[in-house]
């Protein structure tokens, strides 16, 4: 059959019709941009449910600033309709990435069964070559393409959280940088453990199968890795990645290393330089303002000497609030640096420890 | 390559994982079960970006009762990656629609250059046979296997709202039953006239490509065709179609005939039945309960003889809102019953005139 | 000064302004009507921000039944502005509430220092014989005019959560009858724990002093105690308070007797009586429809025999929510009544444990 | 009745249990701050149904930066309780304005039948001069104290629409120099051509006698008087007011005079200077971020010549918004600069007639 006419009206303009793109306001810290990203999801030429187009529209719509297609390469489930080699997704997502500025991560899952399991491969050059029997020679041919390699989901019901031999030769032998603390819906406590132990980056990624407006129901919700890079483009992630410079995000809490979390916390906040003027029996407020979608969750560790502050508080997310401090003996007269210690019970450095900071406020 | 072990894990149950399902509160009218239904949408077998299955999720996250997949016969952007023939998506979705418990009718849009456009055709039995050099004979053969035809946005800049000659053969043949007046996001008021005028069923379709959450920031914005059948059933929908039992429902404005706006706006209401005991300088307030997702919004179409009633009312959706009688004048007292005329400026019988409504209240 | 022109343009009519009214959806209960109360508010007439009449309109445009303005015997701050006797709020109140069907139960609150610390009287008869210098005389006074007392937030850091002798005499004599297990955005599960052992009815309430609006983002949020009366009026809800028939429900928690959330939460469900055709090996989906406004959290307290079942499930407020039971052996064919065992973890009948409910279906 | 014991515990901390406070993103313009303020509104002291600290509390939680409180002088039903002279709602609400930062502007509303209505009165010094009998001698004493006068709401029902002479008396006096043009739910477009015709300052207030929760069902969409000021002070304020800075702000609309809301709209957005590089046939993308919270409704008013332009574009509030610019011709080449004509919906410099921007691109 042939169509002679041309169907001219069809060229429906994705961009005039899209959405707009939402804003994650989440700051940069200093020396670095804080880039949103998700390094794992699927397309039809996979497992998933969507064309890779869609994978880009959908990291624009949510205000994501890169992403990585990972289809497996072992698993093709639509190949009774979709014939086609393991670059494809990525070639079909790359020309509007490029329109949206979004970058795009060439990536591929290798994906057996144990030991070894799934583990995906970012910044490769050429899927196909993954494409083998034995699945070391898979992870070598990524690891020689240059791959930055992930433990994915390591804590399911099927991959017991345990550290397998397996992994320690991996990471012997440089095929192995970083692990899923947090993937789709579910968080692992194992994996943050190893990954302070083994010095691996941690991610908190979608592994999204199907649309991510069905996996959450708010865009904002998806699991996002922040990355905080020198530059906002693909060599700008790479070295953060390798260089350990991530933190994990999902649900309202921040998983990574303190000397991130910390300047990211005070990033967020405007907290007023003014000095106070506190005497035993006054009391003043500061109102802190927080710039970012973060809700941060304080909780006092130590009682101040001479005053009195808040047991807890909770900084809303693009709110202002006000913490009140009070003068409880005349103690505070001695002291022109009242120091407020709270832990971030939403911050993690460890799986059972929370980031502590310290408000300084000079008292005149 | 062959890999030999069975990739057990991967074999995710979606349903286990899926999220719940809306309730679309719009309810019954006496005689009929109203079903929400959207009857034109793509896959990637033409050109949207989703897998057919994934049009089920929506359907049944969205709390809708049947949908339609209308791939396009003639535009298969994908065929490079893709290679099946017409039936295919159909095939796809539905084993999954049967497990959900959503109305799959197999559907095609026949797409061609003006003057005949694009046609829907659901109901069909062989989408395959409808791919024919000429659109004649592709028209025919939808009809010949019993399909109910809809123009759809006939009204877009290229093509002009103009009622061709064409559309009045293809009436004369029995080969046009519907017309959308609502579009993805596009109002058609000459599309509304038209239906008046060649008695033709209304439809407010999504045409969706891309995914509905992408379209829609809210599941429960996508545009519905309200569906008056005598069952939830292919069956009853069918019958209903061709009995031009349907309203067109989109941004909370409702389209279609009074016979069925009329119940559908009284079904949704909980109007208290205790008379009313209001004399001249006296008051009564009536809480009207409003059960469904609508938002009723009244004007005073004719004041009250020796009554005063409000000139605006809003019936939120699901919320109880008050209406104030008040007695102006002695007339009240020789009068049984209170009739207040308003009109609803969000129910539409015409594309210039509303649904206007009576209530009655005795008063004693 | 006298201005002698009418006024008359600034009647306004708050009710023809007012706002629609909220439903909250919560479900009658076998033999009882579930009235949504808030037992515990102040106005300017004691040390609140609001004039009595606007707690009517908060709890009308809430979806409230029923409410009590419990002002301060002893603490009426705002004294040198507002000269008046203790009834005086429940008088201003009373009419706006006639005509908005809220049932309003006059009260006050009996405030002293340590031990007794704050009771609520509800259902007195004059509020001024409560004024007297002994608070013997006061309590003595409040239960001689039929009063319901309650003890109110008693776990406050100035008030230890110790249950002290002068509480156990207040018992022996009769004087109390109900205690705070929530008040304003503080939980007590020690009052709980009291509740239990001394047979008091538990209670939710704001004690809001400011404007619901300012206390909670939705007012849907605000604490509410659940009454199970046999009418809703004010002699249901005495007898429902002297009998314990309340729940304390508050940030989407509820807390009281099996014998009432257990019907409570399958009132809110539907689920559909259809027979299971599950065996060894096949599934079978189960759609359970929440009608209700609260969220249930499930989990799995006892695996089937021959039948698997998911560890978690969120039964979603006004959703639809699928749950799956797959046959795993062929045990499953000798039984035809599959139980399903989950604690609701929102569901509290003792300060640690959850109420415990068994879904049964038919398999043939 | 005598209570000995100091009841401590009652001394509830208001701001300890504050809620946070919104930020209202509305940017400054270049030589002014932006202040959100509401120059109307009543207490329990007149008609008003709250405690004077609570619309401090409300002002603040909204996000704005200054109130006037504007009881009426003649019109205090609550006077059988309440028993206090004129600036007594001043007093109570400024200890707490000044601890949270909010500017309170003394004020009063004088309360005559027509013909001169309603008039506020600002930054008056003693509201209790204004209680006379002849409402020439309170309007004369107010100009005595410097105050700046509003006509309130002239457009209601019972204030027919009509600009009297005693308007126009009042003018030549120097005794009248503002006008609402939104008041509590209602926009005047005849107070809106009259402000323009007669040189007065347009408002949006509240007029709120309810609290601002029970009118508008979220915070920020309170009726917001945008004044352009030099310092966020009285006197900035003043100094703007009698300058006529002003814009009216209710429900996404806003209405002033192009020298302000050209300047108010640009400064809400962030376009990349980028030059584009488009030919004919070719397009290019300029993603537009509007950081305000108003979204801006863009209708083009000529086409470009040589290049397309989207017909319709909405900058939604805190997004990012793709402008599509195509060549249609080969005249594009030879222009350098692209202009794209647009009004804005929602901005109004007149009853009739939108805000005309120019968007201008460097095309090479």
């Amino acid at each position: 059959m042939r169509i002679k006419l041309l169907i001219i009206l069809l060229v429906v303009n994705v961009l005039a019709s899209a959405q707009s793109r939402h804003i994650i306001n989440i700051p940069n810290i200093p020396g670095y941009q804080t880039l949103k990203c998700d390094f794992h999801m699927h397309t039809v030429f996979s497992d998933g449910t969507v064309w890779p187009t869609e994978r880009v529209e959908e990291a624009w719509h949510n205000g994501l600033d890169a992403i990585s297609i990972t289809d497996h390469i072992e698993y093709r489930p639509h190949s009774k309709d979709i014939v086609s080699e393991h670059n494809r997704s990525y070639e079909i997502a790359e020309p509007l990435a490029k329109q949206l500025n979004i970058i795009l991560i060439r990536g591929a899952e290798i994906t057996r069964s144990m030991p070894l399991g799934h583990l995906s491969a970012l910044f490769i050059r050429n899927a196909n070559l993954l494409a083998r029997d034995n699945v070391n020679d898979a992870i070598r041919e990524a690891h020689e393409q240059g791959a930055f390699i992930i433990l994915n989901h390591p804590n399911t019901k099927e991959q017991q959280p345990v550290w397998l031999d397996e992994y320690t030769q991996l990471l012997r032998n440089g095929y192995l940088h970083g692990i899923d603390v947090y993937n789709g819906n579910e968080y692992y406590p194992e994996s943050f453990n190893w990954a302070k132990e083994k010095n691996l980056t941690v991610f908190s990624n979608s592994d999204a199968h199907r649309t991510i407006g069905m996996m959450y129901e708010q865009a904002q919700q998806r699991p996002i890795t922040l990355v905080f890079a020198r530059s906002r483009t693909e060599g700008g992630i790479r070295e953060a990645l390798f260089s350990r410079r991530t933190v994990a995000y999902f649900e309202n809490s921040l998983i990574g290393n303190s000397s991130l979390l910390e300047p990211l916390f005070f990033a967020s906040l405007n907290i007023p330089a003014t000095p106070l003027y506190i005497q035993n029996g006054t009391s003043n407020l500061i109102f802190i303002t927080n710039n970012s979608d973060i809700d941060y969750e304080l909780e006092l560790v130590q009682p101040g000497v001479g005053f009195d502050l808040p047991q807890k508080i909770i900084l809303k997310a693009r709110r202002v609030t006000p913490l009140e401090i009070s003068g409880n003996s005349n103690e505070i007269a001695k002291t022109s640096t009242l120091n407020a210690y709270y832990q971030v019970k939403n911050l993690w450095i460890n799986p059972e420890e929370n980031l502590i900071i310290t408000f300084s406020f000079r008292n005149i």
